[in-house]
């Protein structure tokens, strides 16, 4: 999957790519038909892993076949079960049995949003330990302070690092909060009346839907077909990232402004170049994070708008809206959270052009000092809680998990 | 404060109107006023509550002079200190001593924050009694159950309730995990550097910042002026309300169809009706409630691209468009909650068009059942685990201390 | 009224505020009262202009009454029919005899967008101008070009005039094609049945709505109930002013960057201050005028929701978040027009730093240049199409009326 | 290209994909050499059409190259350029000079969305065709009116007819004036300094665009860099479809309720069916169109963000934004636009419903009309204006072209 107008999407890979859907659509109808096989609702012999079934290759035969029924999870299922006939009839027999098609998409897009959230989680972590490693070896490298784009008071580049990690720490959390998605299986209407009408018990149908979550990794949850907030929630977490890194590379953008020089991207032969001008190095990673903390919001809202538009038991278009519009959101937040990774590795902190722009801010850049402490003499230290407040986005960072990183590193 | 083009929005009373965000910026002022006498920073006579120098009716001047200032703290702070001068002139040298324009602002907009979400969080409570109620009670009030605007399979009232009511709860938990928004002391760029030479210590400033955000019933936190994960937080908690009972209303909508004719809106003498047509009873609270449905994700998106646009110490204009959007988003939560409340303690269930409905679905609406049971018989109860599944909400709801309340109801 | 939170809000003075879109109701009920008088349809006694009956005091009533018929019309109605009687007990008869509560609220929407577009049409025209004019002065004034944020070659500031002048002349050209909104008379359900029965003919019908809606010196149009194509074009042409100022306000805001200094506010006593930093000097109105450019994508949006959630005759909810929506749109539309015509009227464009930044850009800057034309010198000119472009965006304000106030002027 | 997650994505085919993308930008860089060589800038031998030197399969290469410096062109090119020495060494010299990135992409983007454009004003045609037959087909097909989801007074389905008609003339209307947009030639910084200093001469350079552009059938434009109303116009004008397409198959959705049954899709085989419920057949078309409508407001809005982050020569990410935003919007714009040609090529009304539904909603849907006309029997026509209203949105579909296709029908 390529996407020739979101430069930097390959970073996110197989990601959710249809590919990666329909498989997650197959391992959740395999996990069924194995729970239905475990629980002896289903013979030994409709046991199937289904896996080989089903290849990219098939992928625009479902695509195509997605609108007649609205849904992909039709067409597959149809492909699915045609091939499953000739090599196991009772697999094919009991495929799907009790499930509806919202069980297996929901369930599917859980899966695909786990794996985003798992490789964000993982540049998070690398984000904070950066972040936290730039703060504390940047707590004294003065710098001016600046508010409504003018200056304000001198501050350091390390407390502008723990603030930047504190967003991170922030996004973390929100996605830790959300990321623990649920399976979906209710049946026709939510109310499990299939499975239980094949099993004949509700307490065995919490175990098949229990024996299949598990085995997917994750957790029950009572029907949710109309009540979509795990999905708002993750979206939220989502944009959250976006948001935090969006005010990184703001900042970057501003620094790397030739006038201002504070700040460079790592040189990286062959990035940053212009097509018509040999002299350019542009902050492309940067520019590539801004413009998904500037589409993020709008994604996001399009899940809520969606979540909102839920009616009866399974909306007349809210529910379709979802699919595409968390992939891209997640697709995009990956490869941002990637993205953001390798500009704090490589980030280029200009000390030098720091001193020599706070030393031209003065004397304005003292005047509250002044005020405050009339025998400020220019350059005398106005650190305020500097020291105290990197120490607690560092600790906040470790109490996580993050800090054993940044200890271990051999910097 | 009068809203004629949001009707209803008078339910939201006093709450973030102008002067209750003036008055909320006054406390601020006082509570940090007072912190400095308390810890000895300023001297005793510098101590005064300020409450009564600020009144609803200077309001108009203060907006009018916030342009200026970009920011409406400024023309605030300035009248106090001239009323204050004359009665005070120490407290009034003390005033805002170590503070920035921002750290007023949104702690401010915290406390209007919280005192909105306090409100909410009473009525979600409401709602979740009735639902939970109107869950147990309808049971086996069977139904037809609709997927994509058409008939899938029967259900239950009962069923559907419990489907909101883990909106709600789900909502609920937002709230509850968003709602505890912190205190914002930082100073003039977020290193705390006034207040630590005022007071030589930054021990010192951490106990002045405890103290004060403590007298406002708010947890401490590291400056946050361009970490706006809280502010975020919140306003994704608000829209899944709306996105909660959005959903609801729909539901509603479609059930108060009059070919439908299952739900109807609790009659209030004067409500629902026509300027032109004396037949009309409208659903005028689920009509008002999905309008908040459908505008809540764009203020929520707006407040997170004000979150993306941080830049510096203090962004040029990302932090200003958060105020108004909050605030609106804020009051037609509180608006949608105090609806929707009112909207299920009143609602009407016709049990006897959702028994004709279902009878006139038959046989088509029984297909699934007779391909899982072939024998069954038209009518042959198909409920699957709908008790478990309403348990499990309605022990939800207990859980978060919602269900006492059902109980001692005296229905 | 005020709005604490929308700093400059007040310079949308009385436009569209709850009193202005009451007063804007009763005088369509006027329009209609006089043509239905005019042509005959009603008695000559039912004639009144109403307009003394309803005033600002009684919006709070107005306002508290619309939640129990879910629009602000039905109160009003009620009031203005109750005073109405007792002075003229055949205009209180005949008084909204035909209409709808739609047909009052939109053609009142239409009249105070209508307002609000007039203002923001002559801001345009004075932004044009002073646009013009800083282009023409500035042909020649030597600046770096950036692009993604790094230099690229030599401008002039009079091209970079040119094309925000481009933006504000697109903006003109939307907003024109889109102000021109229709009066709204259908009836109850669109087919105009109402009045056609009181008057027994269609054409007559016609000649009313033209006669009332000419009154009101509003274009005809059939029914557009649920056909919202001229509240969403007037939405995305006001969004479209606030893309094109804040584009405007972009460039001044990284030009007023210190370390930049191309760009400044012009200065206003008692501007741009802070609450804190006595050195301060903010370029306040580019912030607020960015601010509402961050803003304004998600209010029209809003209006497009709106708009394709309508159904029936009549929708339920899409309808109601209209108004409130616009409202503020057009409010911050036209507190955002203000501030530019006064930004672009007082800026400051500081030659000097122009000069020195190019200087200091260079050799890199030349890059490109050098590589066209091997033999260029430091300093050679590099204008390429710059004349001709400025040429044209000024002729294009000229063709539209813009020009001759810019040759006026005394520059 | 597929889009497993967009049921009926397909439809868009080849628009705009990465494939066609490409293509475009290859025929921008082939219009321009030609231009060179036309106006004999550029030496006879350089003429080179391009065309076969980059294929679908070179798609992955190029996007994956993408991210370097920020924009698909510069790989792109480089792979041209490579290819284009081994065969023609002049043209390989002269091929992108004078031009920079933004030139070639965004005229690119304009062929692309003119493609799509054409696509949807041949639906929009053939949807007004549709909606003009049942409008006057069915001017006297009597139904309940409905509003605010309640029955208000008798209308007819033609009227209804016309209604939808008048939102897709208004979306043509709108397409018509957005969709014109011009080719892009600026330059590094959008001053035409390469291009002059090339050729010696602004008017050769003016020359060379309106060659190029004319080859591409595109208008002429000054350099409109960040100056981006072209692009938020036709984003408008796209969700300005949506939203008309929306709201029809909002009224569908209703209309094929089971307990409404005034309307339903055209049978096709295949379609609508379920997984689990074989009774079932889902409304599909109208419930895609209605995703694509929820979905449209915040592509749109997203378009405008971007535009009004426009900043310096060329934007730090508001203009990286545009690109995928846009195509996601024309493809599912497309998508839509087909579906309800489609759905409305195959509509059936229901008129024995109609009647049913209108003579179960007597007597109250008969009282506005008694409280007028107090003779009033049951079922006396009410039919107000409709015949009046139908001829008028007739004859503006006559007035664009559009009659003459009903004219010419065989119905």
């Amino acid at each position: 999957m390529s996407d020739l107008l979101w430069p930097g999407d390959d970073r996110a890979g197989d990601l959710f790519t249809d590919a990666a859907v329909c498989s997650a659509m197959v391992r959740v109808e395999a996990a069924w038909l194995d729970a239905l096989v475990l629980h002896a609702v289903a013979p030994a012999e409709a046991r199937d892993d289904l896996a080989d079934l089903i290849g990219p290759d098939d992928v625009p035969l479902v695509a195509a076949g997605a609108e007649a029924g609205g849904n992909p999870l039709i067409p597959l299922l149809k492909l699915l079960r045609t091939r499953l006939q000739a090599r196991n009839p009772a697999a094919a027999q009991w495929l799907h049995k009790g499930l509806t098609s919202q069980d297996v998409i929901d369930t599917g897009m859980v899966l695909c949003l786990s794996d985003a959230a798992g490789r964000i989680r993982a540049d998070l972590a690398a984000q904070a330990t950066a972040l936290a490693r730039l703060a504390d070896e940047h707590r004294e490298t003065a710098m001016p302070g600046r508010t409504l784009t003018q200056y304000a008071v001198p501050i350091t580049f390390g407390l502008k690092a723990a603030s930047w990690l504190t967003g991170v720490l922030d996004a973390r959390d929100r996605l830790a909060a959300a990321a623990n998605l649920p399976a979906q299986v209710g049946g026709a209407a939510g109310s499990l009346a299939a499975p239980v009408a094949l099993t004949g018990s509700p307490a065995v149908v919490r175990d098949l839907i229990e024996t299949a979550a598990a085995s997917l990794g994750l957790p029950f949850r009572d029907p949710w077909h109309t009540a979509r907030a795990p999905l708002t929630g993750i979206a939220d977490a989502l944009v959250t990232c976006t948001d935090a890194w969006g005010r990184i590379a703001n900042d970057v953008l501003v620094g790397a402004r030739p006038e201002v020089h504070e700040l460079s991207e790592g040189t990286v032969p062959g990035r940053g170049g212009s097509s018509a001008m040999p002299n350019k190095q542009n902050p492309v990673l940067s520019i590539l994070i801004r413009r998904a903390a500037l589409a993020g919001p709008f994604l996001a809202a399009t899940v809520h708008a969606a979540a909102a538009a839920a009616v009866d038991e399974r909306p007349d278009g809210g529910w379709h809206v979802e699919w595409a519009t968390l992939r891209t959101l997640a697709r995009r937040t990956v490869t941002a959270g990637a993205q953001t990774a390798e500009l704090l590795a490589g980030l280029q902190v200009e000390t030098s052009w720091m001193t020599a722009n706070l030393a031209a801010a003065r004397p304005g850049i003292d005047a509250e000092q002044r005020s405050i402490v009339p025998e400020t003499a220019p350059g005398d230290p106005y650190p305020g809680a500097i020291d105290q407040i990197i120490d607690a986005a560092m600790a906040r960072a470790a109490a996580v998990g993050l800090a054993d990183r940044a200890e271990e590193s051999p910097c």
